[in-house]
């Protein structure tokens, strides 16, 4: 399945009184390697909305667990992966690493969602091309 | 000029490593303050939407001076007053009250958007509507 | 098990271009329910620190699940709950409703935290007075 | 004076659903930009605050006007620089580009705080080795 990584800096405002990321900023975080995911498949945001007349990939269903906190200044590696690819769903993996450890390591399913004919947001098979290439394996 | 006041509890995420409100987070508070201004008024979002067109009010110029620090758990009172009525654009003096000292004191400046005939976003004249009531006087 | 309720307005900035909450947000909504629950059963972070030392309860793990999004100016309940009591651990539902209809719900676990006698921050069991109250069912 | 750049791609959740960056955003990357100057100077967090014992320079006012909206999707340019050095406090200019057009000016002034003796925070004279970096020109 199609992989991806990016890496991160912890900054100042990711983090809260204990001194450590304030977890609903991994979400954030891991929602921009979902787009980076998308990107690297050669899908941007632009080509899903004007050629595949998609509105996006709302979130249905999303897990975290969080092993080690990370703190100001850190860079981490965040590595995101197709999991499931369904009719008008998909799954995503995000493994956060910090320092070569596990940090954080979240589940995420979306909907493709499109405007349908009568004007409100629909799931819809997923495109071909974009199924295609979440099913191969490509080197990040 | 139209005045009103809220009250906002400092929440956990709110604050940063020193323990205090992390400053981006105050202009947030803002915000919420003046959509809530406007709704004293009498004019929430949807009338403002479907009634005048109008599609918000974006900020052009916003400084705000940090007196005091608040932290977790803080009960603040937000204080927003109307300060200036212009043809297209307007101000707003927001204090925020820690404990009944002045802890933080912004100012905005904002302009009234409307999509126009070409389908670009554009500054207007302030429905006059708006404009009345944003010179009224009033006890919060 | 004792529960907790709390009504939240959807602000402009919690929302994204599809107009609707970004799914960050919720964690964030959620973290303030817990904190809420913990004043509901009389602790508060200023009791929990000073008279416990507590530091308190960092999450290891949370799930949601997203049903109906909501938009900028609802108004919504969130219904937090006690489901689970540990050693050092406790887990909370959160339910969030948008017009009577279930929106979002949410499973968290978290873990008591301490900071031990080598300096560090450690797990440890749950003080039985909390332990007590969070078994005690009430009415929010 | 000390100059720094870096660049900085525009996320969904930076959106409000005007479709553009939510302003209270700006302050957060402003924030950024300021930490990643003094990096460029050579002091990181960890060195102010072992070496040094400050504690950081919370911010004591800003303002930002704001020219031109950016979407998601966007790589903007900041430019920070520092343009006073006080004795206890400095201010920064950052400016933000987006495809060659300045698209949001700020202006900060910050104080440089340590804990003194009483265990409370003060401002205190700027380091003379900060001082002097601050005041040295460089290109970024």
């Amino acid at each position: 399945m199609f992989s991806n990584e990016r890496h991160q800096r912890i900054e100042w405002g990711d983090c809260d009184p204990a001194d450590i990321v304030f977890y609903p900023r991994y979400f954030a975080f891991f929602d921009v390697s979902t787009g980076a995911l998308f990107e690297a498949m050669g899908f941007t945001l632009r080509y899903i909305r004007d050629e595949l007349k998609g509105v996006g990939f709302p979130m249905v269903d999303t897990r975290s667990q969080f092993f080690k906190p990370s703190k100001y200044g850190d860079n981490v590696v965040i590595k995101s992966e197709v999991i499931e690819v369904g009719r008008a769903s998909f799954s995503i993996r995000h493994r956060l690493f910090n320092d070569g450890d596990l940090a954080v390591e979240c589940w995420e399913k979306r909907v493709w969602a499109c405007v349908n004919e009568s004007g409100s947001l629909a799931s819809e098979r997923i495109p071909d091309q974009i199924r295609l290439k979440m099913r191969n394996s490509q080197e990040a």
